[in-house]
């Protein structure tokens, strides 16, 4: 027999595992929690018993958009190492994990430049596999099971690529800081690292989940004077405020194009404007609220419907940057530990982006949550 | 009688002056040589005597397309204060200056500010008339002929805002510097300013006119390794070499698009690109030249048709960044003098970029080369 029970407590790293998974089977249909195979670790790689994992919006616009089904999201996640595959040094069981979507080989032109964190070889899995192999390490009764993002949390194992997880300190509450391994990470970092906020300075932030909110933290921390905070969904005001936002628009109270109300009450436009939607559109009016001069815009959001952005060149001209972020420019094996200690000495916040702890067995309520913009983040728990 | 003879030695501010303009009265008509009334300076402007001015592929533009007419042209000048208006400390009768069609007033918030040259009081004028009062000081039998830019050298004597001009060294050649009140400034700078590219890097530049050579020359100066020129004139290809192109590539020499060639020789994409043609297609391109992680496209050109640049977020998400430069970031009144002595110390190029110098007489021969794509810089010389 190739199965073990997930109750076995002894790790044996070179057979299967069947566990629970919660697989989509087609695009915006709930999850099925469905018994899945998932093979034993191949070479460099690391299988994880998932802890917790919390539902980010990347997993809600591709489980109802993308094309590769059957498949088992989630990407933002906490675990404990099960077992390791050959060659594997870095991991042994039993060590803590975050789970990183955008990995780091630490070889690569990337990887070595010291200025980037898109790995050439561990970065941005799209076709729902293994980046060793092209093939997945779930299955059900021999049918593939597509990855999402080199992670597939939303399944009590998972295997991992070694460059895709990070050990972090055994004292850290997994339950908390697997929200480090996407969102509010993402968004500390666009802040620090990728726009690199200044004291004092005018920051404009459009959509204020918690990708949103993270940026709006990592500029209060940055001592930005001025944190406005753009929203359609009017609750966001209030929420708003424990994370820095200083002063909150939502776009449907005026008439006025929010980018011109942006620039009159700023007196030419932000300093930095945040782009946290993945809307297209919105990026366009993120540079038009930024100020001549040094106006930079960033944008963090993965876009939903047309993946083009448009602006008037003259934008540009008069002294505007348009910046991506991936993953706020962490180097996720580098410099996650860093922010789990920081978590730890209560320098920045995580549990007040919890709005939701789910079991997993109810993880569809956690869809249902952010289809109907009702949480920041579920934090789904897997059974003990 | 209020106007004075150009050839009166004694300067006369309060009177209006009678010389020759080439006054453009239609777009892409030629210009046509024309006495005009050049009234005189009023309150913070001066008055310049034009000694060179060399033609710039945006005179060229707007000339074609503008619907400002009757207008002179011409933006890139060298002169002598022939008189000054009321509280001008600055400047004296005799100085040499520099015009600059990006002013600086040196007290608004982007000239204070330290990080920009976009100045809020006399930054890019459109409309063809004075920043002061919204009026020409070129006239003929009453008639107002526009102003171009803040600056209209295409006329014996002209006046412009003293935020507009910058004292030079009497030493410096007027004939040559006339060069940075424009092009090779711009150029400069957008490779150490807005770029600030770094020694051994790649560098691909689209479009080896005089702006895309002057980031070459920017380049090599900054020690880039590798320095690819692209034009679709292949008689540029030769010319590039004394500038630093250190290869040079011809579009229409490959079916394969110019974004993927340039992806397979830098084994990933170049290091920075700068758009130097005006066409916001190109930009798209120059972004898809870059390597992910940092890659960073400066835009320099003034395009002649859509001004809308478009492209895929995918392209942000992935690490790049694109950065708009006017006159490559320098603040005129600050930075040009050192860029005179740079030239003076012979630190610099400038000669090279003048393949042509016209009497004022022939100027339409300076639209005609243009036209052709057979010169860099036309030197357009005022009559002695």
């Amino acid at each position: 027999m190739s199965t073990i029970d997930i109750n076995t407590i002894a790790p044996r790293p070179h057979v299967a595992i069947t566990c629970k998974a919660a697989v989509a089977w087609g695009a915006g249909e709930s999850l099925v929690m469905e018994q899945v195979e998932v093979s034993p670790p191949q070479a460099m790689e690391i299988r994880i018993q998932v802890v917790s994992t919390s539902l980010c919006r990347s997993d809600f616009t591709a489980w109802q958009s993308h094309a590769i089904f059957p498949r088992i999201f989630g990407h933002e996640a906490s675990g404990i190492v099960e077992s390791v595959g050959q060659g594997v040094t870095e991991f042994k069981e039993g060590d803590h994990v975050l789970t990183v979507f955008t990995g780091e080989c630490m070889q690569c032109r990337q990887c070595t430049s010291g200025k980037s964190n898109v790995c050439e070889v561990l970065g941005l899995e799209r076709r729902g596999v293994m980046h060793s192999d092209q093939k997945t390490r779930f299955s059900i009764n021999g049918k593939p099971i597509y990855h999402y993002c080199a992670v597939s949390s939303f399944s009590e194992y998972t295997v991992v690529h070694s460059g895709c997880a990070v050990k972090v300190s055994p004292l850290a509450p997994l339950e908390k800081i697997c929200l480090l391994s996407c969102g509010v990470a993402a968004g500390l970092g666009a802040a620090w690292n990728v726009a690199d906020i200044c004291k004092g300075s005018t920051v404009v932030i459009f959509g204020l989940g918690t990708l949103g909110l993270s940026v709006a933290q990592g500029a209060k921390l940055r001592g930005a004077s001025r944190i406005i905070g753009v929203d359609t969904n009017p609750e966001k005001g209030e929420i708003a405020k424990a994370f820095g936002i200083t002063e909150f628009l939502d776009p449907n109270d005026s008439n006025e194009p929010i980018q011109q109300v942006i620039k009159r009450i700023t007196g030419g436009g932000a300093d930095y404007s945040f782009e946290c939607i993945g809307d297209t559109g919105m990026i366009t009016t993120a540079l038009q609220s930024c100020c001549d001069g040094w106006g930079l815009t960033v944008t963090l959001g993965v876009p939903k419907e047309k993946p083009e952005v448009t602006a008037h060149y003259g934008l540009f001209l008069t002294g505007r940057t348009l910046k991506g972020s991936l993953f706020g420019g962490w180097k996720p094996k580098s410099d996650l530990p860093s922010l789990v200690e920081k978590y730890m000495k209560k320098e920045i916040q995580i549990d007040e982006f919890i709005t939701h702890n789910i079991p997993f067995e109810d993880i569809n309520t956690a869809f249902n949550l952010m289809r109907e913009g009702r949480c920041l983040r579920c934090v789904i728990h897997m059974p003990k």
